[in-house]
């Protein structure tokens, strides 16, 4: 349900609704956009007078919203939403500010990580993104360096002061993760649906949560995931199309669904970038991906850089190097200009 | 890395290879087959001097397993694995032995429950399933009955003598599952590669795993997620063809891919279930793919049957009433008889 | 629109009232039940006043028909379709006839077709299988042996009487394959959507039509191309399911989605018969894919069978053995007495 | 196979060879690259005698050309391709030339046209589409205006200049669209696998082709159906990527595989448009996909437009209307100028 508030109505009197509204164990959102407040309400409405509501002095008028989506819909909050980084730190994510997430698949050791931070960030990327906790499809793999991966971001961070996006896999990790300070907590593909581990950082933190669509997940099914997390009290999600799953696989390792970031730029007003590294699989693809993201309309990009892909110990084959993620930066900056 | 042990080779001297071989930081899996035994070696095998294996005198060959597959793999363990449930309970699955596992999508009272398991059992299910905890694409959605749930399906076991089969979501929740004797413990589709979930399931309990075919998921990626339990020390895992997302979705849910069945059958020990409920999402379509999956080779199967499928309050649509399921169970009896 | 035609009425008065249809240009399907006739009419219908036509003392009552499927509609034709062959050759399809079509992917000697024809009828096959004209994703593979193909074909049916199944590509060659007196045409997977064929194969010919589901087909896409075959003046089609494209590539060529048999049985009338060869590419799946068919109610299957498999021209990995073939024939029987 | 000639060779001698080599019944295709010149052989090589054509005086090297692509192949023609139309007119398509095809999806009447063809062009379309005769998956739905529509394209062309896009569907209709001199005729989605109609606009013209990805078509198969019209004889191919079949279909109607560009542009020297009103099938969607289809490397975009999309006979709501159609163009424009 939503209420549009009058323009003019006094704070004193809305906070007053917000709290009656709030005992009636509904979750109150309140937006305020350029002309008007409006109050998206969440839960059980039922048990909501709509007729005593609208006839309040400060409501203009009161709509049902039968919509699926309800905290991510378009319709509860029409402006695009910022996500100032609870850290504190900067860039901001939406609205304008467009992100540039850039690392390696996995952080493997202190050299790769301290080195290619610095090359990353003279490139012109303002956010570092790697993996200590890794997601592999064989028990077998490697999995990650753990809590030492998230030590060395951490130092990578105080080095270049780019804030961390990195993967959270196991809810007995947050703790460890709340604690590093961690900017950007990325929901891996694996995990889109695993509720609890969304319920938790939707209680536990107000980290920006990087949550990235399933992967074979439909555009609804990442929509309803953010819902988890926001329903549970953290608004801070952005979305990460990636690629599907589909039946060409000869020349790509998924299919990088473009269309996603329009189709959700119309339904939400939160921030939707693209991983072009793992859309495509291949690294000669991620350029013109980037490109095509940013003609696209999204709001940033994450891009695996490796300073040596060919021995990388995960997703080798989609990293660029610096150097080609230097030549892909300057390209991004004279899109950006002309799509400004 | 395979041993083929001698016939006739003496459990001591099997038994002191074993320890010598784990001291190098191996897993052993040793199998019994009728004719001789089988050392499935898992780990780093690197460290080994296959020459030196080779020449011992209770070792017939020694042969290296390029596969993905280790502990799943039929190469390991060329008979099929009968798992006998660790609570005791009867019956056994795998290698002949038919499951037949029936009940609500959702447990949603007792009466409903009790009264539905004396149903299943007088028409011949040997297995009662229904959730507790369960996974909703909506935040908003009813979320399952919790703990209350998995004590009435402890009461209609109590009942019924039939084991359960019931969704772990959560690792929080695992000790109340191990504490209650859940005899079959559910990994659902959205969970097959929550990799810690897994690892859990693998190192905690012996119960039987019942591990589904994620909501896309490749054939390769359900026997790579049985490893992560296995490899972590239960091997009592079956398997679940639940049907595959495609574009084909006018006329059903999914895409039941009965091909599955063979094609696991061929590359694995473990026993292998099918789901026509979820796999089609038509109550209609379920007696006819129920057939269609026991001629196809599999081990079991797996129904929804609800008292008043219209009021269900979850996939009411896929399933069967009471009487359905009876009905069905006598061609399923007379089918199995052609079949043998 | 269909008009329900009241017990007892006399002949007379119907076909009076099925000329006045036609005279309003619509097509007129008369279907004779067990119980009562029942007029399909295909065409605009908005010019009918359908009050006049209920008033008629022959006419019980009128429904409209707002399906998309109009002359393949179970609603026009509630028994299953038996197709006689225009040719007079038997067996008949659908209606409890099971048609067993086997044979080799492409004809490619005399040698070959005769000893196989005669391999699998000794087997139980009541129908040759085999391809002149091969439809091939590479210009430079081989294409078939054309016209003396399609003589080999009518040879190997004059040797053993089994009416032929073969595959047209071309309309240029459709007076050829009317002029051999072909029992069944096929319209292959790559051409289930070439409307200009299906209208011609509509009107020039009263041979049974086995339409293909397309490589990527939807259910009510096949059911569509049936229409564009029936509204042309030919009804004697059967529908195929061939196997689907989908995501899972690694071990099997493509999805067989055997609920579409089950599916399409309940939306139409005509006979449904199934691929297990095209709709794995694996032999060793056909058997129990062959099995699962039969129990999910198809009408006939249609197997792929080759002397030597391993030196086909075409689809070699897909082809039985004459051996294999004869026993999974003998597995075939079984069911389906059970099944009966 | 592939031979490099040695620069400074003489004319008189390369035709000497090529012609040798085509009394070898092999297909020979002449590249003058901007260095030196390549032979390209298609048919069977095997019965040349590599080291003998080496050892020629005018002959650098011969390699063989294992890639399942000839004629298409990128290493055969290692620049971009440029295609002239055959009917004189202009614009060229590929290399630098960026094709802006527009118009309605199915021709509807003069006034619909002739009004429509204004606008467009002065907007900015370089190219008239329009479909004449229209693939429908009903029989009963409207099939199009047949050649009545074509004249009307005819006169469009007239009154504007620009060249005509339109789709061929049945191989008799091949010589009216060669007598109205159509300059880019249309192999549509549903016909891209069928190899009789390729086959003969491969031999029967030398108008560029427009050859539409399969509904469900792999990057491959695109390939090779141009194989089939090059194979045959006419090199002027244009590949089109309009949206694949996948399980997301609750926001677009396809999912657009825009990095099918750049990795079509990696294996072949024909050039590649994208049309975005299919590959999504929403209007309010082709704005953002064509300039994503700009930066991804696309050569061309193929848009449909109509003066009142709510009354189109086909595909209206994914048509813009001209004014919105200009608005675009103003971003291409802008777009482009940024990637030069």
């Amino acid at each position: 349900m939503i209420v549009l508030i009058k323009q003019g109505a006094s704070e004193e009197k809305i906070n007053h609704l917000v709290k009656w509204l709030e005992d009636k164990s509904l979750i109150v959102r309140k937006f305020d956009g350029q002309e008007q407040s409006v109050l998206g309400l969440i839960g059980n409405t039922n048990a909501i007078d709509k007729d005593m509501l609208s006839s309040l002095d400060i409501v203009d008028s009161v709509a049902d919203t039968p919509e699926t989506f309800k905290a991510s819909s378009k319709k509860m909050h029409p402006d695009d939403t910022i996500i100032n980084l609870h850290s504190g730190r900067q860039p901001a994510i939406g609205g304008g500010n467009f992100a540039i997430m850039a690392g390696p698949c996995s952080v493997e050791s202190r050299e790769q990580i301290i080195a290619l931070a610095d090359e990353i960030k003279t490139a012109g990327a303002n956010f570092i993104r790697g993996g200590a906790f890794k997601p592999r499809t064989s028990p077998y793999d490697f999995q990650g360096m753990g809590a030492e991966g998230l030590d060395l971001l951490v130092e990578a961070r105080e080095k270049t002061g780019l804030p961390i996006v990195t993967e959270l896999m196991d809810l007995r990790q947050l703790d460890l993760f709340i604690e590093k300070d961690i900017d950007v907590i990325q929901i891996g593909a694996r995990n889109t649906q695993n509720y609890d581990l969304l319920k938790e950082v939707g209680k536990q933190t107000k980290a920006a949560i990087l949550l990235k669509r399933g992967l074979a997940g439909t555009i609804k099914e990442l929509l309803m995931s953010a819902e988890y997390i926001m329903a549970n009290g953290n608004e801070n999600v952005i979305l990460c199309e990636r690629g599907i799953r589909t039946y060409e696989h000869d020349y790509t390792r998924n299919t990088l669904d473009l269309s996603a970031v329009p189709v959700l730029k119309a339904l939400t007003h939160l921030p939707v970038i693209v991983d072009p590294s793992h859309g495509t699989g291949r690294a000669d693809l991620v350029p013109s991906m980037s490109l095509a993201a940013i003609a696209a309309g999204a709001d940033g990009i994450m891009v695996e850089v490796h300073n040596n892909p060919a021995k990388a110990l995960s997703d080798g084959p989609q990293s660029l190097t610096p150097e080609k993620f230097a030549e892909l930066m300057v390209r991004v900056n004279k899109l950006r200009e002309a799509m400004s």
